[in-house]
């Protein structure tokens, strides 16, 4: 085994897992004392919105990696993420050295004491633009821009009940240094992001997915940004029939796929599963086949997770 | 519920656990923006090189709780642990807030994001300093001495393998704030720890306790300081008895008893319960009488617990 240290977010990598894990990895490589020989990978290919930020900021997408182990290296760094089954296929044999993270703990441990980072602020990206302050490292101008990539991604623009106060300063400072206008970048990258007409029913209901569980429940919870609900529910049947194939190839019991309106930060919530009830019991609403609308919900985090957790629980 | 925020180190508490609580605490109610009302408490009496700390500085022990929401308090921060068996009893019902600490991370979950600051250095009062530091709170004389005193009791005055190279200036910093003398106080401090002769054997296995559980084994791990390891020893027949009975009562599986010399830095290690071979197996040594001489080992959490880890899973 080398030295080498892996840093990466999330599995299904929105903007933020690639942002925060590009960004930490070159703040661990260039810090004055105790520099880190890391490598930024991805567990998985980016997304369009992603494909635009680092286009804008002329990077290449991180490679795609399944293992630690099968590459030769032994100790990770996680961010924007900390629960195992979001991480690497061999988080339980590899040394996490470090997390940077926003959401909430669960389904995490280690055999030895960590560096660990978590705020319960509006991205990653936030987390790692304060420790780049704190360790005195230059941030190059494409990195300015990917964090805040990150940031204006995990928040909508700042919309999101997600957004902590100082993220505005955050974002202040960092379109400064990337040189980029604020609102009319985080408008183009995040419509970038909303071209679902290209995508298959497949492709759709995976485009940012993450497993949960509630009380002993298997949950996948997926979320699409776009500018139209309507025209995303014209493939309500097709989205159906690839949730229903996901949940049963995966031993899902229920599947929650998030159609956000980012512009009218509404959605509209499509239930597949064992659990309707409690569903509609967490929204206060009622499924009408299989759907029901969510008005001012934009954050999965925030407005769904715990909502669900509870339902679930009670 | 009020708006009262509990601080609190782990049950049994250490000098570093009630140095680094007190002082959070303290940090968080006067820092400048989002200051909290935190209120420092304990879950247990402190011991006797904790007491001698507290009357060095001119400050009164934390009143002892067993539960927040009997105090009518809905949300901690934990500093020094995360485990949840070494938390306040009703951990699982509360919202926390927080946590500061600097061992590995296990036995722990949250609802939502939170602040969490994990560092692997020599004690949790070492990350504490490095925040008051960053938010720009002036130290009190008797904090700074309690935050002194957490390092001095976790590194064995910076003997430890646990200190971390940023802990030396940490300690020189906060004696000079403290106005004492690093090697002078810290010798005194520690030796107020091992007047271990007005114990009964009951005392001394509860001194500095905590619950582990290594493949499905519930283990309890207790450590006590001394300059004299035979002087200890003498009471061998008597010490055994009462960890036979602490096993019986609590449902553990095995009991290690840790009898550090803080002077020559080495351990004397006595296990009862199921599994000798083992312990032998972790530490590469021959039990006999149940017991046996550990060399150089000084640390619980980096000599004893990870080795007892992996001779477990084997």
């Amino acid at each position: 085994m080398s030295d080498k240290i892996f840093v990466f977010g999330h599995q299904n990598p929105d903007t933020d897992a690639i942002g925060s894990s590009m960004s930490y990895a070159y703040l661990r490589k260039n810090v004055a004392f105790g520099a880190l020989n890391t490598e930024v990978v991805a567990l998985g290919e980016v997304n369009e919105e992603t494909a635009f930020a680092l286009k804008t900021f002329g990077l290449e997408a991180p490679r795609v990696v399944k293992s630690a182990k099968e590459e030769g290296v032994d100790t990770v760094i996680l961010t924007d993420h900390n629960e195992f089954q979001q991480s690497i296929s061999d988080i339980e044999e590899v040394t996490i050295f470090g997390v940077v993270d926003h959401h909430r703990v669960d389904n995490f441990h280690t055999a030895v004491p960590l560096f660990m980072d978590v705020q319960p602020v509006g991205s990653a990206s936030s987390i790692v633009y304060r420790q780049y302050l704190a360790n005195g490292v230059e941030i190059p101008t494409a990195i300015a821009g990917m964090m805040l990539s990150g940031l204006i991604s995990d928040t909508l623009l700042l919309k999101s009940p997600t957004t902590h106060p100082t993220d505005f300063k955050v974002a202040e400072d960092l379109a400064k240094i990337a040189g980029v206008d604020l609102e009319e970048y985080g408008l183009a990258m995040l419509k970038a992001g909303t071209n679902l007409s290209t995508k298959t029913a497949e492709e759709l209901i995976d485009i940012d997915a993450k497993t949960f569980e509630f009380s002993g429940s298997k949950a996948r919870i997926a979320q699409v940004n776009t500018v139209d609900i309507p025209e995303v529910l014209e493939r309500l049947t097709e989205i159906k029939s690839a949730m229903t194939a996901y949940m049963t190839a995966g031993g899902f019991d229920d599947f929650i796929f998030m159609i956000t309106d980012i512009v009218n930060s509404n959605s509209e919530i499509i239930e597949l599963g064992s659990h309707p009830e409690k569903v509609e019991k967490a929204f206060n609403f009622s499924l009408k086949d299989d759907h029901a609308f969510l008005a001012g919900a934009v954050s999965r985090k925030k407005q769904v997770v715990p909502q669900l957790t509870e339902s679930f629980e009670a």
